[in-house]
């Protein structure tokens, strides 16, 4: 293999370095083989004998910075990758991080440093935090949404509760992430009428609501569903990554053609947070990836509800959210998923005002009168953030 | 809510339904509680009280055919659901098999029973098996692919192991689905020296074969690469879902003006499949989902090597490639990962013949002769089929 040495880039000046923290659930010797098996897996994908040690060995090659021992028989390894190797692209991205190591038992992503010239090359959210707020005329509240449900409902059916919805004083109506094009609600028609009477009730109340039609869909038709949505007046896109990809959710997100506000929704991510053995922890996954893929907002699911979020996680998935990231925008926490009217004053005392609550099916139950249980969700936050 | 009832499609005369089989880690009425979640969860998202009895209840929402204690403390729930909710769209076919409820612990699809009218709605693998074996001019025999590697080489490096691999009578050479666009490594100098080379091979063995480029990249990007390579004479595409989504794999699958063969690589899917708990099942991941997704082979990691998947998971997935599905064509499953020449007996006794063997770093580092590598690869092969 020897040959091969004069064959690499000759030239090649190497960047920094980016830094990924696996949970391994082992310890010792044992730990010690993983780690080095992801620094090889995640890279070069071949056994060290065959690489020549310079520069593959020394720099293409994942490369361990530190292996510790922590708690519960694991240990936590720090391993650096050149930047170079993430070819500047969110798939490959995803790929060093934990691509084929995803097929390696008890090894999960819990933190991603990137370097200064990686976060250069991604855009993110187009809006952000700030955006939306200027958009939805709410520079500091917490921000409230819903969705339009339940699938099976006609398009004027749907259109007559984002009205209610609308006058009620909500800020975000999103599509139910399950409204696509079905053959019984029509994309067209359901974005058609549901934009109408947004854009009726705004008219009405002075009011600044956004109605984000669902484009989750085959990849071909995404973008026509997109420019048909925003030449309807709808105002932003709901995605669902898991169901198309984090890099179509980015490529949405950075057509300036479009330039339209995006709310990540986790439908099929769960399976990367379901086991604290393996996947990928809950503030890289719905923070720091959804920024990257250019998400204005994030929903996941909320402690306490149906799903097993804990609460520590909700708190780390809002961080991910609201932290420092390059000159990447910060995005809004989006707890979903279960969530009541009366868990308010809870959800605050743990969010606080930079949120977005998305109240679904509890908000249709509350009570018959729809803008009745719309405006007692406002007032319920307002009364919130004068305490 | 009873005047929802009018505003619902008056007219639609209902399908057939379709059936997803859930393990569920819990029994009795627990087991029960979860099983009612998952037909609300995956369909109409709000509680019953809000849907109307007929015909969203009866209809739109899943239904739980039947739910039987099993082993290890768990249930088998067998929910069915409308056809018509898929749209005929994988996304949304996806995202009613598990998509919210892959947030819900101790959830996992183990089998998926489709509708002649969703199989027939998509054209799955343009090639499978058959249309593989010709291409290649095996009309039998086990297929045998390896993968140019490491990242860090140059192109002209990584065309002289093509060309070796292609003269020592391999029938696949893929890109490794690490090697991107790299600076290092550009993308359009590695597709042309890499098919030059592996055509220079093919005039002078009167071989066939194959060269599968990897196409997974930004979204605004895969389809240039991929007539990119086509015009350059690559004979197909390796395809990362996991880093994609499947959808955008169903979609180059479907493109007549591509029309290559398209091999699966599972790099971040093994969220899915890491516990049992979980998650979605080895066969229905890697077989059904990826025929569905058009892939004509569909590499996992192989039993026995650094990987975890067991030998019954592996015949799960050999099984789902082959099993009938509608008029989807079936597909080679391509164990690999820690594959060495070594295991070939044990290798055929457990896959037979329709399988495409994936070796890769192991035949680089068998000896210092690539060539003579890969001619002792397809003697052993050989020599287990005359057995």
């Amino acid at each position: 293999m020897n040959n091969m040495l004069e064959t690499i880039f000759p030239n090649w000046t190497q960047g920094e370095r980016f830094r990924v923290t696996y949970r391994i659930a082992n310890t010792g010797a044992a730990a010690r083989q993983i780690a080095e098996d992801i620094c090889l897996e995640q890279t070069v994908e071949v056994t060290r004998s065959v690489i020549p040690a310079e520069p593959i060995g020394s720099w293409i090659l994942g490369r361990i910075e530190s292996l510790e021992e922590t708690f519960n028989a694991s240990s936590e390894a720090v391993i650096s990758y050149a930047e170079e190797i993430t070819a500047w692209e969110l798939p490959q991205l995803l790929n060093v991080i934990l691509g084929n190591s995803s097929l390696t038992p008890g090894v999960r992503v819990e933190k991603v440093q990137l370097s200064p010239k990686i976060l250069a090359a991604f855009k993110g959210p187009r809006f952000g935090i700030t955006g939306l707020r200027h958009l939805i005329g709410a520079p500091t509240r917490p921000i409230l949404a819903t969705a339009i449900k339940p699938m099976g409902l006609t398009a004027s059916a749907l259109a007559k509760k984002a009205y209610a919805m609308a006058l009620g004083g909500l800020d975000i109506i999103k599509d139910d992430h399950g409204l696509s094009n079905q053959p019984f609600g029509l994309y067209a028609e359901r974005i058609a009428r549901v934009s109408e009477a947004v854009r009726k009730a705004n008219s009405e109340t002075g009011g600044n609501t956004l109605y984000l039609s669902n484009v989750t869909g085959p990849i071909e038709q995404i973008w026509e569903r997109a420019r048909f949505a925003k030449s309807e007046g709808a105002d932003g896109f709901l995605v669902c990554p898991g169901l198309v990809g984090f890099d179509t959710m980015r490529a949405l997100a950075d057509d300036d053609t479009l330039a339209l506000p995006i709310l990540s929704h986790p439908s099929l991510l769960g399976a990367f947070v379901a086991s604290p053995d393996h996947g990928i922890a809950h503030g890289p996954l719905f923070g720091l990836i959804a920024r990257l893929a250019g998400a204005d907002a994030s929903i996941f699911t909320n402690y306490g509800g149906r799903f097993s979020f804990s609460i520590s996680e909700c708190r780390s998935i809002a961080t991910d959210c609201l932290a420092p990231l390059g000159k990447l925008a910060t995005i809004f926490p989006v707890p979903a998923g279960g969530m009541t009217l009366e868990k308010i004053p809870d959800l605050h005392a743990t969010y606080g005002t930079n949120v977005m609550y998305l109240i679904g099916g509890a908000l249709m139950a509350h009570s018959p009168d729809l803008v009745a249980n719309c405006q007692l969700f406002r007032e319920l936050v307002e009364q919130e953030i004068k305490k």
